[in-house]
C-alpha cells in the first residue's frame, strides 16, 4: 500500500486503513475490508481473501490508471474471529461505536491459546497484545475519525450452498443473528470411587446433559447451538468435577429465534442443574454471562445492487446457458466486520464457493478461479458504487 | 521419626520408611502406612490421617516403653492419589513390583495441574519432580529390598456408610475393582455458525452423549463411571471442536463387572462416534488407552482378625448396649496403597467415619474422637499381629 502511495492509518484497535485518493477530497473513501486474523486451526481464506482482494483491487486500479470520484480504501480489521480474544468483530464494533473501547482493550485472551502463560502471570489483554506487536495506534477508533462512504467485503461462503449448487457468486443480503455466552456450572467436588451417582453434584455430567439438550432445542427451531471451549475444575481423574465453565454460541436466521432458544435453554439448564445434586440437597447451579450479541442484519439495497450487477457482468462469459443462475442471493451464517460497518454506512458482501463448505479448518479451500471471480466482482462493485 | 531413633530410608520412588526396631533383627517390621499427597481440592484427612496415626503409634509405643518381636514401621507412599501423576497408588505398585519403575518414573503430570508449564516447556515427569524436591532416593523400590511382615492402614471411609449408620469403625475386608482410561475422540474442526448439525463431526457433542451413556450403563450394573479431566481442541468459541481427550474411571464391586461396563461402553461409544459425522462420511472415532487396572482385592484373614478384635476392644467402653454393632465389615470404594501391599504381604485396613461421606473436597472432615479411635485400633492391631 505504501508502494501505491496510499495514506495509511492505524487506529487504537490496531485496525489498518490504506486509502488511494480520488478526485474529490471532500467525500470519504469507499472501503474494501475484511480481516487477517484466523482460528487456532483456521485456513488460508477466511478473512485473508477479503483483505488481499482489496489490495489487489487497488493495484489493478493503479495499473489501469483508473480515477475515482471518492477515494478507495482497504481495511484490515483486528480480531474479527474472536478466537484469541473471545468477542468476534470487536474492532469494527468499536469503530461503529457499538462496543466501548475500554471493554475491547481490557478483553482477556482465552486460556486455551497456545501462548498460554503460566498460572502465575496474567493472561494477555487485547491492549497489551496490540502494544507488544506495535499496533496500538493513536488515531481514535471511530467511524467519525475514519469515515467511509461504503464498505464492501469479499469472503468465502464457509458453508455448502454455493459449492453444492455449482454456483459462482453469492450476493449476501443478510447475516443471521448470534449470541455468545460464557456459562459456569457449580456443583461439588467429591470422590469418584466412593460417591454414588445419587450423592453427586457432578458439574461435568450436568454439562453433558446441557449440551445434548442445546442441540435438541436449537434444531427444533432451525437454529444452531455450539460449545467450543470447556474448562473443568479441579481436573483430577478421581475427583468428580465441582466446576465447569464453557462457551455457548447460539445462532439463527432471526434475532427472535435466537432469543427463543436462549429462553428455553435457560429454563432447561436450570432444571438439569436442579436435578444433579438434588439427592444431597445441594444441587448444581448454572450462571450465564452474555459476552456478545449480534442481532440479524440486512445489508444496504444500493450496495446489494452494485454487487449483483457486477456479479452478473463477471460471470457473463461462463460457458452455460443461463449465467444468471450462477449468481444467487444468500444469507451469511457467520458474522463479519460488515455487520458493524452496516450500522454506520451502506454495506454489503460477496461470497465465493469453498470446498465442502468447510471453514475454521486447515483444509479450507477456494480455487484460484473462484478467488479471482470474487476479486473482479468487488472491484466492479466499488467502481459502480463510486459512480452512483 | 529421627527423634524416636528410627531407621529411615527413602527409595527411588520417594517412599519414606521409618522403622522402630523390635527384639528380633531377623524378621521384617510390621508397617502402618498411607500417603501424604492429596487432591487439587482435597481435604486434611485422606491419607494424612493414616500416616499421622503411624507416627503417633510409634511415639505412643515409645512412651509406654513397649517392646515388640519384630520392628514396627511407618511408611509414607508417594502419589497415592494419582492426582498430579495420573496413576493412583503408583509407588506402592512399584514396591510390589506390579508397576515397572521406568513407567512410574516417566509418567507425566496432568496438564490441569496449577503449575502448568507454558506450551514451550515439557510437563514434569514423576522422576524430575522427585529430583526437584530431593526425594529421589537410591534404595531400590521393591518389597525385596524393603520387606514387610504385614501392612495396616487407617483411613477415613470417604463414603457415607459408617456415618449414616452411626458406626465407629469399619473393618475393611476388600477393595472394589477399578480401571482408568484416557480416551480421545477425533472429529472435524469446523465453523459453528455455518455448519448444520448434520454436517458436523463434533467431538465434544459425541463426548456429551458418551458421558450420559456411561452413567446409564454403569448404574444398571451397580458400578460407577466418572470423568474428571477433559481437554478440547482447538478451543475457540466459534470452532466446533475436532478433538476431545478425557479420563474415564470405571469402578465396581467385582472385577468382572468393571470389565462388563468397559465392554458395553466400548461398543456404545463406537456407535455414538459413528453417528456423529456420518452425514459427511467422516464420522468421529474414539480411541481408548488403559492407564491403570486395579482388580478387586480381598484382604488377609489374619490382619482382618487383628483389626476386628482391636476394634471391639477399643469401642468396648462406649455407652451403648451393643458395642459390637459399632464395628462393621466394609468394602472400600476407593483404592489404597494397601491394595498393592496385599499382593506381597498380609494386609488390611481400618475405616473411620467422615462427615457426609465427603472426600476429595476441602470440607472433608473426621472428628478428633473418630481419628483417635482409628489410631487406637491400628496400634492394637499391629501389636496383636506382632504377638501372633
Ligand atoms: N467469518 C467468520 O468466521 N467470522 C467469525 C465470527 C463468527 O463466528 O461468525
Ligand atoms: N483413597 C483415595 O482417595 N485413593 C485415591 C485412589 C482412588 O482413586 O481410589
Amino acid at each position: 500500500m505504501k508502494d501505491l502511495k496510499c495514506e495509511i492509518t492505524i487506529d487504537e484497535m490496531g485496525n489498518i486503513f490504506a486509502v488511494r485518493p480520488g478526485r474529490r477530497k471532500d467525500v470519504p473513501a469507499t472501503f474494501i475490508g475484511s480481516h487477517l486474523d484466523t482460528q487456532p486451526t483456521g485456513g488460508r481464506y477466511d478473512g485473508i481473501l477479503g483483505v488481499l482482494s482489496g489490495v489487489e483491487s487497488l493495484k489493478r486500479m493503479d495499473e489501469m490508471g483508473l480515477e475515482t470520484e471518492g477515494g478507495v480504501g482497504v481495511v484490515n480489521w483486528t480480531n474479527e474471529e474472536g478466537a484469541r480474544f473471545p468477542v468476534s468483530m470487536i474492532a469494527s464494533g468499536v469503530w461503529a461505536e457499538c462496543i466501548p473501547l475500554s471493554k475491547a482493550h481490557n478483553l482477556k485472551e482465552v486460556p486455551t491459546v497456545a501462548s498460554l502463560p503460566t498460572a502465575a502471570s496474567a493472561p494477555e489483554t487485547m491492549k497489551s497484545a496490540l502494544e507488544k506487536i506495535n499496533y496500538l495506534g493513536d488515531v481514535p477508533c471511530s467511524y467519525k475519525t475514519t469515515p467511509m462512504a461504503a464498505h464492501f467485503e469479499l469472503h468465502i461462503e464457509q458453508g455448502p450452498h454455493l459449492v453444492s449448487a455449482g454456483q459462482r457468486v453469492g450476493v449476501v443480503t443478510a447475516v443471521q443473528a448470534y449470541r455468545w455466552f460464557r456459562l459456569k456450572i457449580i456443583g461439588r467436588d467429591t470422590h469418584t470411587g466412593t460417591t454414588a451417582f445419587e450423592h453427586r453434584a457432578d458439574a461435568l455430567y450436568a454439562f453433558a446433559l446441557m449440551m445434548v439438550r442445546a442441540r435438541e432445542v436449537a434444531a427444533a427451531k432451525g437454529c444452531l447451538a455450539s460449545v467450543g471451549i470447556i474448562e473443568v475444575a479441579p481436573g483430577s481423574v478421581n475427583t468428580v468435577p465441582g466446576q465447569v465453565s464453557f462457551s455457548l454460541d447460539i445462532r439463527g436466521p432471526e434475532t427472535a429465534l435466537v432469543a427463543e432458544v436462549e429462553r428455553e435453554l435457560r429454563s432447561d439448564f436450570d432444571k438439569i442443574a436442579a436435578t444433579e445434586g438434588a439427592g444431597i440437597g445441594k444441587p448444581c447451579r448454572v450462571e450465564w454471562t452474555l459476552d456478545f450479541d449480534s442481532p440479524a442484519v440486512k445489508f444496504h439495497e444500493d450496495c446489494i445492487d452494485c454487487v449483483q450487477q457486477s456479479a452478473h457482468a463477471v460471470v457473463a462469459d461462463a460457458p452455460v446457458a443461463d449465467t444468471k443462475a450462477l449468481v444467487r442471493p444468500i444469507m451469511s451464517g457467520a458474522g463479519h466486520d460488515s455487520v458493524f460497518t452496516s450500522k454506520r454506512v451502506p454495506t454489503s458482501m460477496i461470497f465465493v464457493p469453498c470446498k465442502d463448505g468447510l471453514s475454521h479448518h486447515p483444509e479450507e479451500f477456494s480455487s484460484a478461479d473462484d478467488c479471482a471471480t470474487g476479486a473482479s466482482v468487488i472491484l466492479q462493485a466499488v467502481v459502480r458504487y463510486d459512480r452512483k
